[in-house]
């Protein structure tokens, strides 16, 4: 019977410290520039555990990525968002956004060093089992991760919501060492055909683990409330981000 | 202290009750012809519960779609195998199965009766509430669950798991009432290219809330073990039948 009282006792201890978020900006280096991270994890025990990166929009690191780094923790993971852009490049608006994801976009080389600093910088913390590592990326940062997993990174998995798929070096697919998951919207005007195509013969090419969700009726930036500007083909759908979320715990319980 | 010593003793004895899965045949009339289904419950309990229609493969209603019956049973659904081919019409193999299969296939009309007579005796068990119902099928049978959307019928979600999706009649996604869910092999050499795009159109000119996942390296019948003959686009795939389970559960939580 005091068993089964302490069992009890322990459990509402459990759920009461469960809730002790601790969020702080991080500052590291890539390449002799300053990049500002944002780290997000549950205080409540010091056990190491998975660890999360999110790779940021267009807009770079804002609320939206910090919101979902804080929802991670809460299910357990330390998460990480990652800073491409640089502490100083923080696009004020969209009209500062296109030519900054532009200009990593067309130097892949330099992305790859920027997701794999961020990379880094989550793996040494003494908080994250580094065998136990994902990353996720929306839009911009949906295209990163999978740039992440071509570069030959060392983690378990990779999450793109509604990224670009394209690639200037296909045969770079054969890098690819983690399991991808990609969550699109099935009718995203910025999706094109041929890069889907091209992306799924790579992904075969090279015996990738894979696979690609298409919500219907979902088109860019489903997850994104605020995407910043107005657009027909961006729009936040609340049923895809809800089911692209449960796709995305699914595959961690698979891959941790 | 006593109140949580009943509570545990409770837990177990729902643990041990649960277990008591339910199976049987069941005869059940078309059109003159006599069908026979396979039913599959938890009998602990005997309040309502979703109800689950199976739809069989190509071979007919075999020791598969039971097996599956009882996985949902024990996952707390009343779980109905439909018989399309009826009683006396049970394929030996592949030779028979091809011209049976092909004959409902051509024959939409009286495919779509058949599988209403199925899920007309589902909603009647006093066991399942006739709100929350849901359709599931392999093969033949993914391909017949999308035909019981188009006719019209009143439920909550289908999935085709591996399922053609053709339509002789592409103006019939103007009837569907429910949520489609799709899971198909990324290799699926039977799922024709064009047959997809008509299937994608048709349900974006309906506003249909549909999903479709395309698993990498999966071909045709990735959920079936024992297909029952050999060809190199048909093989099971561990990953793929475990990860389109998960979906299906997901997509019955959302739905139920």
């Amino acid at each position: 019977m005091k068993n089964a009282l302490l069992v009890l006792l322990t459990a509402a201890c459990t759920l009461s410290l469960q809730a002790k978020i601790v969020t702080k900006d991080v500052e590291y280096q890539q390449g002799g520039t300053t990049l500002q991270g944002y780290l997000a994890y549950d205080d409540a025990t010091t056990s190491p555990r998975p660890g999360v990166l999110i790779v940021h929009q267009w807009l770079g690191l804002t609320d939206y990525e910090k919101g979902r780094a804080k929802q991670l923790a809460e299910l357990g993971y330390v998460a990480f968002c990652a800073d491409i852009y640089g502490k100083d490049s923080r696009p004020k608006g969209v009209a500062e956004a296109g030519p900054l994801s532009s200009k990593f976009k067309s130097d892949r080389t330099l992305l790859r060093a920027r997701v794999n600093a961020g990379l880094d910088q989550l793996k040494k913390n003494e908080l994250v089992d580094p065998k136990r590592i994902a990353a996720i990326g929306y839009c911009f940062g949906g295209t990163t991760v999978i740039e992440l997993a071509r570069s030959g990174a060392e983690l378990n998995g990779v999450v793109s919501f509604h990224g670009g798929l394209d690639s200037p070096t296909p045969a770079d697919g054969a890098n690819i060492k983690c399991k991808v998951l990609v969550l699109a919207g099935a009718d995203d005007p910025f999706q094109k055909p041929e890069d889907l195509d091209a992306f799924e013969q790579e992904m075969r090419d090279n015996k990738v683990d894979w696979s690609i969700t298409f919500y219907g009726g979902a088109v860019h930036a489903f997850t994104q409330p605020n995407p910043g500007f107005s657009n027909p083909g961006v729009k936040y759908n609340e049923k895809a981000d809800k089911r692209s979320w449960q796709a995305m715990k699914d595959f961690f319980a698979e891959i941790f």
